[in-house]
């Protein structure tokens, strides 16, 4: 497998990390709770944590970036290759935990998945990740379910939130030419074979929170091609501005 | 001991780790590096973990407030109890670490002399954060030498920020009437003996770091009695915002 496959492979995990990452630090201090609040920040760093993992073995893959922090911040908005889902804002609570469970049934599996890859590097990372994700399932998957059989408010809020972000649970499993190579060299996982336990899963726990799947949805896609929603240009904004104004912190 | 005083003297504690996570909390995904991004994110995290700690204890004193949350979120800008020191902007990165460094000495003193606190709780949770504190102050420490012998430029930086700083280092150990109190009941630490401790380690290492002393300043003060500079309005209002709008999150 060529290595340019492999650095575009690595960057499509861990873009979705950064982004989902990004997202929810805007929140750190600003959770409903103190509990929440450390409980969020606390997935924020777990996920920057696997994406510094990540940059550090594509930086050393890639001819032009030299260090993670090249590879996080350096790069132009096209070459993001986070899902659409991951990027989608903090409109409320019920959005922050209905984008973190779609985010998380799918990330558990795939994880779970890549700890077999037949790159050690990938492999090592997936293993000391498979913990963390799992936790935040559980974080999530309980809120749903708090939320959903919580007041008449708390489950339209979620159902709300369902409503807004189902639209881009398809696009995970979206297998571009990169996934194929991958997964044809023995390094990456075959995403299609996800897709039915992730969409039974997720329908058990809407379920037992009387919430609803939406009919017929027109699924959205494009964030792996780095096509993204207008959202993720506040998104690098944001998270460049500091970088590209002190570069490599040279002052 | 009165219940009143003790309440009252958590909040001085505890006021202060909050302010500070909330305004390190700003800069979650905005770091100038992925590795301190989560450095600073994770210090967040710890001064809202002993916060939480103080504030239930807090609350069980409390009679009006319930819980650690209300304690937290609830209460008007008078009654909050933090030094000045902690409230002020992350002007830059100087500013950040200066800030930071400039509590952590304190509270790294602070901290031990509280393990041995009568109070069996507030003895706990100084035990629990002993170590933590430690780590900031290393981290904090480090980057101070750093950015103080860097470069021509981080050099300044580093004593814009220190001259900025400094008129709030004396607040640290203004003794308050709940102070003196607490002291004499067997509960508080006595601020006082901790100072001269204080001024020459941070006078050693700001040497080290090739940064000076402002002369002859000014000290500000009025934190510990609920007086705060214009900022602690805008932090209150980020802070209090979520939690006004859906009060205890009941949807």
């Amino acid at each position: 497998m060529e290595k340019t496959t492999l650095y575009n492979y690595i960057l499509g995990i861990a873009d979705n990390n950064l982004i989902l990452g990004q997202r929810l630090g805007e929140l750190c201090g600003h959770g409903p709770n103190l509990e929440t609040d450390i409980a969020l920040t606390n997935i924020a760093l777990d996920l920057f944590g696997q994406t510094r993992s990540y940059y550090q073995y594509a930086a050393k893959l890639s001819a032009i970036y030299k260090t993670e922090d090249d590879v996080a911040y350096l790069r132009k908005e096209r070459e993001y290759k986070n899902v659409l889902l991951v990027e989608q804002p903090n409109t409320h609570f019920g959005f922050v935990i209905a984008r973190q469970y779609l985010f998380d049934v799918f990330n558990y599996l795939f994880v779970e998945k890549l700890q077999h890859s037949k790159d050690e590097t990938l492999s090592a990372i997936a293993k000391k990740a498979i913990k963390e994700v799992s936790y935040h399932k559980r974080f999530s998957g309980d809120w749903v379910k708090r939320l959903g059989v919580g007041t008449e408010e708390s489950n339209q809020k979620m159902q709300e939130a369902i409503d807004g972000l189902w639209q881009y649970t398809n696009e995970l499993f979206e297998m571009t030419e990169v996934d194929d190579l991958s997964v044809r060299g023995g390094i990456g996982v075959n995403l299609s074979e996800l897709k039915e336990t992730y969409f039974k899963e997720v329908a058990e726990v809407l379920k037992e929170a009387t919430l609803t799947i939406p009919e017929n949805p027109y699924f959205q896609k494009g964030g792996k091609q780095g096509i993204h929603t207008e959202h993720m240009g506040y998104i690098l904004a944001d998270l460049q501005y500091i970088q590209r104004t002190y570069p490599n912190m040279t002052w």
